[in-house]
């Protein structure tokens, strides 16, 4: 071993942070004697890099014996950039999505440590199973992503997603009634949620892209006193995703003790930056890791070489 | 009146008919004795063009005091281009579809004698109600436009629209577990929407876009061993909508006696029989309209005009 009298703590400690970041990215195996595959299914997107110390305390003890005295919980995750992973949904909602990529996003929500994973109702008993024991949420979605649908509908679809594992509900609004004028109809609408799953998170989907201020605001005043607790603004299916305007304005209308949920085109860290100062206090997106190896200070494929390396579909 | 002695039937009727459809094509009134408008909703697309006559036997009347001894259900219309309107799902499902877009489809159709109008499942009750009495069945939509809830909710939705007055049923197979090599969910989802609305239409949408010809083959066999009465290409809100190969592919697979949607995309006259040519037994489209004046040698502004002058959103 190489002498390490004189080396400066901080010196090392990011020189070593560097180079784990280097052979993660690389694909490089973090120490010679790293162990084999631990916790299925999260070494699916592992590889004995070693990137999964939250979840497979294997990895971070060969870390610490290769000489590291502190580690992130993913390549420069830190407590600052934690709390933006915190905000972050990691969404999901294709309807060709596999098995196979269901099981990383919930990998990938477990490592970065996300807020929630994101799915369409079918997949929420699966993800329910794969993030048990893990404090990621399991989001899905109600009404989705045509909010035309009856009350009564969408009111047992919420029920039914929450007996089968769902703790975040986001249900998306009659934008056809508001857009008639039937803002009585929204609000029940709504209301008839909230009633079937009480204590759960529920967010109002508002798609905004349809919408004029005027009916963005009423909907937030609808969504507020149905008893909501996000107001969101788009499912991704629509002519247009969140703009830093409209989060603005769905903050001044719902006030500091609602959440605002930015949804639909956050791409990158600067789209997700831009939603936080506007107001956003959630983001949902699939860009969820490469918004994390940006905040890190890393680009690159993970994603890309994780998925490649995908087993088979079989259920 | 001018003395018609020495003039062919034919062309008298002929010069009639181009005079109707002018008058119509332009917005004048058919006659200037024309009555006032009869049997709300129709009249909303008519404004005493006198183009309704399927729905309106004073506007009918008034015709033939101007002189015509034969009048064809809607401008050009007879018993061949009849055929062609009973194919065809007249349709709208956007989200911000409002109530008075809903009053003009359910007026189309009629006029126009669709086989139904197919809605999103809110305004299913409000579709029954207009079309009472009218052979235009009511057609909507079951897990749409994602495929991705479970079979339950699937079922449930099914016999809640066929209760509020749904008399035909396009639901989405679940895509993601048909990419997931899980062809047993895929057709017991869709025998469980079967079994719950017994003796109701059911059509089973692909999403062929986003299929292999090997899947779009499966997803036909499930769909006829589950009981299914339609397979149908496209929900409209996917990469792609129908094209004449997966018609006559599909077409090929479930044989003469199961029917076969083209839907998503079909914009007129030529989209339509290109897939009828193909083995196609429905087309689902928005632009039924367009197709029926094209059908009649008519183009133009029909449909905008009437809509420019819609009646106000109030419930």
């Amino acid at each position: 071993m190489k002498d390490l009298s004189g080396v400066d703590a901080q010196v090392l400690l990011d020189k070593v942070a560097r180079e784990v970041a280097r052979r993660f990215q690389t694909g490089l195996p973090i120490a010679s004697s790293a162990p084999g595959q631990v916790g299925p299914p999260f070494c699916a997107v592992c590889d004995n890099r070693g990137h999964c110390v939250n979840t497979c305390s294997p990895h971070a003890d060969t870390i610490r014996a290769a000489g590291a005295d502190r580690i992130g919980g993913a390549p420069g995750i830190g407590a600052v950039d934690r709390q933006i992973a915190s905000m972050i949904d990691h969404t999901v909602l294709k309807p060709e999505t596999t098995k196979a990529q269901i099981e990383y996003l919930c990998a990938e929500a477990a490592k970065y440590g996300f807020a929630s994973v994101c799915v369409n109702p079918f997949w929420v008993p699966y993800c329910a199973e794969l993030l048990h024991g893990h404090p990621v949420a399991v989001c899905t979605v109600v009404g989705f992503p045509l909010g035309a649908n009856s009350s009564a509908l969408k009111a047992e679809e919420a029920r039914q997603c929450v007996a089968s594992g769902a703790t975040e509900i986001d249900m998306v609004l009659n934008v056809g009634a508001l857009k008639s004028g039937l803002l009585d109809v929204v609000e029940r609408d709504i209301a008839a949620v909230r009633a079937a799953i009480p204590g759960v998170i529920l967010k109002v989907i508002l798609e905004t892209a349809l919408l004029t201020d005027p009916e963005i605001i009423a909907a937030c005043e609808a969504s507020v006193r149905a008893g909501a607790d996000f107001v969101k603004t788009s499912t991704g299916f629509s002519t247009g995703g969140a703009t830093a305007a409209h989060v603005a304005l769905m903050r001044r209308v719902v006030g500091p003790d609602i959440g605002v949920k930015a949804s639909g085109g956050v791409r990158d860290k600067a789209d997700a930056q831009m939603m936080i100062r506007a107001g956003a206090s959630r983001i949902g997106a699939s860009a969820g890791v490469k918004i994390m190896q940006e905040v890190a200070g890393l680009t690159g494929g993970l994603k890309k070489a994780a998925r490649a390396a995908a087993p088979g579909d079989a259920y």
